[in-house]
């Protein structure tokens, strides 16, 4: 029902294959908790008219940070993801973790106060990191980008200010997450693209963000790939995708022949100056990204694929590179009905996703159960 | 509780997090149901004893039949997938449908005979076929083994025989359930590699078989891989692992040396008369093929790979050199817990998992309250 469409009781019956009197105990469960809630009758057909009934988003909030290395997007959303408040705010993810969650947590309560809650009325709190996370724990795993962060247990230090469940994930997941509730809510089988400083994917396979046995599914920036074999990464492998395609290795290549640009944004600059040169060197790698995901397309079969990430406001050139590879190599019943598309939630997905992670966990089965045995009892 | 343990009611209430009253209910309706079933008394400290209860897996019976080219298996289980009866038969499967779908009747109606039960008691069939199956509909999608069973409605056809639920997936997905069930039934995130005439793979993430949008998921012996290059392949490009790693094209590499083979059985054979080049060859098979499963361990990050198929006979020289190129090039975080074995289900993976189709299709929620409406009705 969280898709927010309002249903009468025979639909939710058909839909669900579920038995009357158990669709009726489930809605008085979800009614006492508030979460749905009775809306305008049916237009009649001139029988009697029948009830329906919508998921009520507005039950409960969440809180989601969407935390990158140099800046975090903090918001407070309601139960199906729309953002109630919102602050964009600069933060160096490199400090010390008590000292970034302790400005996380002045931010939350000052959104809070901005729209008149209390931080009681807060359900979750949801949080994307840029590195690898141990979901079931929330503990970060030898993240590069924040090595003071090694095992610390972020949840343990965020229910110091807030008595209430808190669920980290790395920012590749959560941008997965985000896409797919912002653009592609029906799609069971999806991969999210990351192409900036490093190459990530999110997975959504059978409707589920697969994070795999040690939560690193979806590392594919160490694969290698074709014309790589002589470039080393810096993982001590040779010729892995994200040391040819990533923002900084198509800068690098670009410097070797004179042009003078340092990151993946200076890229961009140039490719939308029409720097043919530079335009080249996207497409190139979106072949090379291509060529990767080929594999994955054979792997998972998803219907869906969409770039995010820094290097994928070049827009057109490197879709263009992926989509060639894909094509021309997969198998024609994959990828009759794949749609390769750049990522339309934008900067956004990260804290739209991490307020998903945050809403998926207050509406489990076993959450609502344990909240109206508790209210009941 | 599919495992069989007995429990308490106190222990299901903390594992699944659900109320005492909803656990209560539930035993309820699996009780009448006949699928749980009061067993000794809990060893007492004292207090007053707590009964338990644990899975019936005698409550039902299911038909379950794995389909090769020119072989079939039959048997039927309990719940459990416990073989009760079970008959191995010759059977041609390019023959007309309705003539192999016949003669699979015909053999379970014997079966049943055999264990003296009646066919009313079957609640579910489970089949596998050796192609591309669409397992929504149940209809085989150009199969080239068996080009008659193109689109035809298998289900249909069994339900005019017996009236009850048909489910159909290709061999390398039933496999892949059997083998898991059979022997890493804790094992969420799994890959069934089959490497015979041609390779495949059935993936498990997060305890569900996936199969992709389009049904095609695992279909890895079409991804190109580095010494391929001028190696044509059956589907039109160049370089697949199957046309470099397959039993055929060992034996016609082999043979291109002079050697007498024809087919990945010829290698074996040779291979188990410690023929040098033979052994050389599918070492070099298994590099070929772990080239490909490092790209898997990547995206899916699995806990553990299997190798089954005709050609894993070859034992430690196939697995040696997939080893060899899996830890070679993975992540260390990837590869920390990955077991990389033999299949031990062996050629038996298939029917036990063609009857975990059927029994995972009968113990679901909706089709439990739908029986269990129809009985209180």
């Amino acid at each position: 029902m969280r898709d927010g469409k309002p249903r009468t009781r025979a639909e939710l019956t058909a839909q669900t294959g579920l038995s009357r009197s158990t669709i009726g105990a489930r809605i008085d469960t979800l009614s006492e908790l508030g979460l749905v809630k009775p809306v305008s009758y049916a237009s009649s057909t001139g029988g009697r008219p029948s009830s329906q009934i919508a998921f009520n988003a507005g039950a409960g909030i969440v809180a989601a940070a969407d935390l990158g290395a140099t800046h975090a997007t903090i918001a407070i959303t309601d139960l199906a993801g729309n953002r109630i408040a919102e602050t964009h705010t600069r933060l160096e993810i490199s400090d010390r973790p008590d000292d970034v969650l302790t400005s996380l947590a002045e931010n939350i309560t000052s959104l809070l106060k901005q729209i008149g809650r209390d931080s009681s009325e807060l359900m979750a709190i949801g949080i994307g990191l840029p590195g690898p996370v141990e979901h079931d724990t929330g503990k970060p795993s030898k993240p590069p980008l924040m090595p003071g962060w090694d095992g610390f247990d972020v949840p343990a230090a965020m229910r110091k200010k807030f008595q209430v469940p808190v669920l980290v994930d790395n920012d590749v997941n959560i941008m997965a997450l985000g896409e797919r509730s912002a653009q592609w809510p029906d799609t069971d089988h999806m991969i999210f693209v990351k192409v900036a400083t490093g190459i990530g994917a999110g997975i959504i396979s059978g409707g589920q963000l697969q994070r795999g046995a040690d939560g690193t599914a979806g590392d594919i920036g160490h694969i290698p790939i074709s014309r790589g074999a002589l470039v080393p990464c810096s993982c001590g492998n040779m010729g892995c995708l994200e040391a040819l395609a990533s923002g900084p290795a198509v800068a690098a290549g670009l410097r070797k022949n004179g042009a003078d640009v340092r990151t993946g944004e200076d890229v961009i600059a140039l490719v939308r100056a029409g720097d043919l040169a530079a335009i080249q060197a996207v497409r190139q790698a979106g072949r090379d990204i291509g060529e990767v995901l080929n594999m994955c397309v054979s792997i998972i079969n998803p219907s869906v694929i969409t770039i995010g990430g820094s290097m994928a406001e070049a827009g057109e050139h490197l879709i263009a590179g992926i989509r060639e590879a894909v094509y021309s190599r997969s198998t024609p019943i994959a990828t009759q009905h794949l749609t390769i598309e750049q990522s339309h939630s934008g900067p956004q997905a990260g804290v739209i996703g991490a307020s998903i992670l945050a809403i998926e966990h207050s509406l489990s089965a076993e959450r609502l159960e344990s909240l109206h045995g508790r209210r009941t009892a």
